[in-house]
């Protein structure tokens, strides 16, 4: 490998930049949700600058994109590399993206020192990983890893019930290939780490050793409708109340767990009929827990399951668990994790182990492949907040070092 | 007064039933919220009885209808019977239904007797009382009293941003003629009672002497977004959260004060982004208090006062009183009041002196003439529930009761 190989930093910050303006936030960050016309933008944008470099562009039947550069044998499968070009409602001008272009960069380097790899490398943007439109996040890369349908996530509707299948063929990326089904020899996603660990301790790269084990639940309270007025306490059944009760349970779960890392959030509350002149008949409490320790997180989720009872009872409410789904905790590939180490090694720069805490299209992945990731730092770990904010000394090293193990890889 | 004059039960209730069909919900109450085709099809109904009955249909610039039958000196004030046709979202089939339909029963039993009035009698259905679609409730009276302009009430948006102004010239309900500004007589309402006082004591007439001192809020808590993974519970300011120790410090004081009839209600709560992934900046709950002693009223209020910066404390967030509203309080008038125990004292019917703890268009009429308000019983006290259920037997005392003072009144 060449001593001095490096990506094009300005370049690669050029693309975020460029990204950075499509579906800008109030407040200077992105909210860029996934079908979405600005969606579309992003989407042509990227795909014109892979054309430009030479690159063929493909899409699937869930509006995945590759952006590949073949190989000296492409009989072999590809390496593949990747992360998502969609942002939360209001998210950051990195997460996701970074991944994505960053993938991008890695070949453009290849290209322009005419670094020929054994096995063809491609860039995936995955569609709907962050789920702020489509429930659940990640969906593409699960159907790809064979965890569910195609016509299964083409069903699945926003709030305005609008269906993803019909938004991918509006906008144009509802595509005739399969989605999955065919042999990649690795993958590798980039991402900013989200959280404050990197930046805290002034460490440019981290070794993503697997991710958070994560539960999640969506928790149905049911009251009864009645008039705020003279409807006696006693015959009250606030949905409202009752949701509230579990949501204050959840959070101080958190913080009971929080020394070891755990951490609990009551994410989403949509509420039934929620007036202000009526009570609230119906909740249903969206709620996360999550724990570096299988057995733990076990505790965590067994500590809310004891305390609904009490919740309902003094919400006055039916309380039940309607749906549970869980990722995480999962041990990435340790030759793949080598192979960062190494450039991590050969380029002079410090590492720290980490473990993922949110979730990612690489846990999925790592059910169809060998399968790693890296975080660069972001400024106070500051993530789905307009805020986020990183700097291109901060993406520089681990990108190196991902393009130093996908050359690598490639040309086993 | 003819001793044996009555309304025509069966025609009554022919007309409630018809109005039952309109914007029926799924579990056989009504949800007709107001300005919606549904309430279109009421109104004009409502329109066609009272011309097939003679009388005259008039429209002023907030929907609000006028049915009139004329009297015998058309330059006195005339005496105005009402209430609404419009639903809450999961409302009953009575709760302001029976005052409109009731009101055009005695205009319908007078003309059938050949009774003539000094004083005009005419029937108003208020629009947008629920406050179901547009906030704030009991709008237009709010508007007829003075209290607010026609421009501030055509500029009010529902959920999906659609102007009152534009929803009532949609279908066909933005009449030419101003809203209040002219003399009544009285104004008196007819209705169910919403709580369980009537029916449990097998009372059949509530004589409603005033209403409730109520007092209502808007609460906004603000937090951060941020990620519901990496980031650590130290550095969470879920929204959410903060607005649930509010909703139960809420509820927490109804209790408190329930012997004394107290009631409080956290009643609707808006968050954003309300994703999954996402911890929640902006929520803001609307909560209501309620007394029939407006010094504990003001003591529950300030209990809340008192109770929200450990709320802030416990949820990390910066939670502030944004609105304040309050209606109630009052009492009605001596006279009417006098006409009505005088009416069911002739009919024999045992009554109750009774408070209104919902709010009504009376209040905001009472500002601009003598007004009172006459209850009927209705099963179990349920309301804003598709379950709210009385008999023609519960309808019949109050209706004759109110047919003979306003007779009286009409003829001062």
């Amino acid at each position: 490998m060449q001593r001095n190989l490096a990506i094009d930093g300005d370049r690669l910050w050029s693309t975020l930049e460029a990204s950075a303006a499509i579906g800008r936030g109030p407040r200077g960050g992105l909210r860029r949700l996934t079908l979405t016309d600005d969606d579309k933008t992003m989407r042509d944008l990227f795909a014109r600058w892979a054309q430009e470099s030479g690159f063929t562009v493909r899409v699937d039947q869930l509006g995945n994109m590759f952006v590949r550069r073949d190989g000296t044998d492409n009989s072999l499968p590809p390496i593949l590399i990747g992360s998502h070009l969609d942002t939360q409602a209001a998210g950051g001008r990195f997460d996701g993206i970074l991944g994505v272009l960053g993938g991008l960069e890695i070949l453009r380097t290849l290209a322009d020192a005419h670094i020929a790899t054994k096995r063809a490398i491609e860039v995936v943007n995955w569609t709907n990983e962050e789920g702020a439109r489509f429930y659940p996040p990640m969906l593409s890369s699960l159907v790809f890893a064979g965890g569910e349908s195609v016509a299964w996530a083409a069903d699945r509707v926003d709030k305005d019930g609008l269906r993803l299948g019909d938004e991918l063929a509006r906008i144009g990326y509802r595509g005739a290939e399969p989605v999955g089904g065919r042999k990649l020899d690795a993958y590798f996603e980039l991402h900013i780490e989200q959280g404050p660990k990197l930046d805290a301790a002034g460490v440019p790269v981290g070794i993503v050793t697997g991710g958070f084990p994560t539960r999640g639940m969506r928790i149905d309270v049911s009251g009864e409708t009645a008039h705020v007025g003279p409807t006696p306490m006693q015959r009250r059944q606030n949905a409202l109340v009752g949701a509230s009760h579990v949501a204050i349970a959840v959070d101080d779960i958190g913080w009971r767990y929080s020394a070891g890392e755990g951490k609990t959030t009551a994410a989403r509350l949509d509420l039934w009929p929620n007036l202000p002149g009526i009570i609230s008949e119906r909740a249903s409490l969206f709620c996360d827990m999550r724990h570096p320790d299988q057995t733990m997180l076990e505790q965590m989720v067994l500590e809310l399951e004891t305390a609904l009872p009490d919740c309902a009872r003094r919400g006055r409410c039916r309380i039940e668990i309607a749906e549970r789904w869980g990722f995480g905790g999962l041990q990435f590939d340790a030759e793949l994790i080598a192979l960062l180490r190494e450039g991590a090694s050969d380029l002079g720069h410090a590492t720290m182990d980490i473990l993922s805490e949110a979730g990612h299209d690489a846990y999925n992945m790592a059910a169809v492949c060998p399968t790693a990731m890296i975080f660069t730092p972001c400024k106070d770990g500051i993530s789905h907040n307009e805020a986020e904010s990183m700097t291109l000394a901060d993406a520089l090293p681990a990108t190196n070092v991902l393009l130093r193990a996908v050359i690598a890889h490639a040309n086993r």
